[in-house]
């Protein structure tokens, strides 16, 4: 197996994982995401251990594992070798160092997070902060992306409830893009950008979708589809990982609840949800605050959006919102 | 009708259009692409010009119209009212004044832009210049994109052959920070970084897929996914809208050839086309360097790529430019 390269695009900024070894041939492709495959062939169910890489983690009870955290079969980067950056005339390339790892929710195969009790939910949430606490400590890694696939409009290719991690030895440029605008915002103003924001929503309401004592589900004021929608915690914190074991029941609650509703409203759409919290290595920060993103897949992207990075959306946030609030 | 307004994301700083018109209620959503349609049906086809808005340009000869630039249909953005930028709070929103036109590039009902001789796409790519030189005079238009989807998973819901043009009142973010990048490059060092682009990957060649007098086609050295292709112009120009007449000929010939080698590799898949070029009321740029980028749509847009701006991709750049060069 070749080692993946990073490369970033001179003009974008954007990083590419070059990852050759997922495909034999340059013919080699995925014409379209597979489909679920039977529930008995599912290498996430008990019994079928020995289709996974070694656990890396694991909680357990009396009856067996109740969550396990293995790499992934076909990580998209290694953790072997040494982070090596080079230069290519005026292109960057690094090695492809870092960590890809899947985290199985339950040991029932259940597709959905919402299936799971919120003292489950609770337990991957903890898992989530456990993983970049430990994570974190190889100096190599320098982001830590927490994800969920869902359908195969969303990229999934397992339905076995489950989510992903992927360590990057390189801050992504849309996180890197929103710590600069938090960053700028803060010399300005002095403020985090989404302490405002959180400000801002809960004293209109219109976009709440649904709030706890110290978290708000809110349809972004840009929502880029229809339906997105942030958890964004009431209090400044700019690390996922530093969030404290006592509130993970609390946010369980409010993703279970946001999350039931979205598939109520839409009829179980495929969806990405995704972390956005500060880099692994940074010391705590003012101007940035985690958030969870919640991105039903409805609609597909199109020329426009890719090319410019400009959506289009035919439902107004504050639709959506009235809409799950009455759900 | 109500008037779209186009909203800023504060955190992310990309626009979003919410075009709440075209969706009557917030369930009302396209849940899959519509399928095409037959041709008899064809609203681009001849016999069914009332089907369109009322033509804004034509190309025609003794046999009728050879191109038709038609408003689209169903605009996201509305060409009356005035330009209307006003605050909510933290937030920022511009009322939706801009243009949607569709350019149906031919009268038979082919798929393919390939289909058309090398005359033809010239034309195409004429009128192109000419509907940017148009809208130019509207002193609120900021930018013209121009993009063609192909095949349901780029987006197209219809099948004739024909390209979108959106003129908005703002830079779409992934156009600003290129120019951003770019600027840059340049101020360190004195040079515009498309032209360095050039320049490397024709001393090394291993990117290129193909090049003629003043152009080259070439795989990007961090392609997002497999395939993508860059046309680039080896001479310096930041708008397309002032390229020369004389040359358009030979930008369709490298084009048309491109593509075909595209079809042929990935037995006609889906794309995306599309020009990154100055904003409209810029003045010629020293920074900046249109390109169009053809990106074949074979791999789904998975959390990951969507949360960070990451790309996987399977295919390294320089296995495909050498296989679309052995074509």
């Amino acid at each position: 197996m070749t080692v993946p390269e990073l490369r970033r695009d001179p003009v974008g900024g954007q990083w590419v994982i070059i990852a050759a070894e997922r495909a034999r041939r340059p013919m080699d492709f995925r014409l379209a995401p597979p489909g679920s495959q039977p529930a008995e062939d599912c290498p996430f169910c008990p019994g079928n251990e020995a289709a996974t890489p070694p656990e890396i983690f694991a909680l357990r009870d009396e009856a067996g594992w109740k969550l396990r955290v293995v790499p992934n079969r076909f990580p998209v980067l290694t953790v072997e070798g040494a982070l090596h950056k080079r230069g290519e005339g005026i292109y960057d390339a690094i090695s492809g160092v870092g960590a890809h790892e899947v985290i199985i929710e339950s040991p029932q195969h259940v597709t959905s997070l919402t299936a799971l009790s919120e003292e489950r939910i609770s337990e991957v949430l903890w898992t989530y902060k456990a993983r970049l606490q430990d994570l974190k400590r190889d100096r190599r890694l320098v982001y830590g992306l927490l994800f969920k696939n869902v359908g195969e409009r969303a990229g999934a290719t397992l339905s076995h409830t489950h989510s992903q991690l992927i360590a990057t030895p390189v801050v992504p440029i849309r996180v890197q893009n929103e710590i600069d605008r938090c960053a700028r915002y803060h010399d300005f103003r002095g403020r985090c950008l989404l302490c405002d924001i959180v400000t801002q929503e809960l004293a209109s309401g219109a976009r709440v979708a649904m709030e706890s004592a110290r978290f708000v589900a809110l349809e972004p004021f840009a929502a880029r589809s229809p339906f997105e929608t942030h958890l964004v915690p009431k209090l400044h914190l700019s690390h996922y990982e530093a969030l404290e074991d006592a509130w993970m029941p609390e946010l369980a609650a409010v993703l279970r609840a946001t999350m039931r509703k979205i598939e109520k409203a839409l009829n179980r759409p495929a969806y990405n949800y995704l972390i956005h919290t500060a880099p692994l290595n940074a010391a705590p920060m003012e101007e940035y605050h985690w958030h969870l993103e919640i991105i039903p897949r409805i609609e597909g992207v199109a020329g426009f959006e890719w090319g410019t990075g400009f959506f289009v959306n035919s439902v107004p946030p504050e639709d959506a919102a009235r809409y799950l609030r009455d759900l």
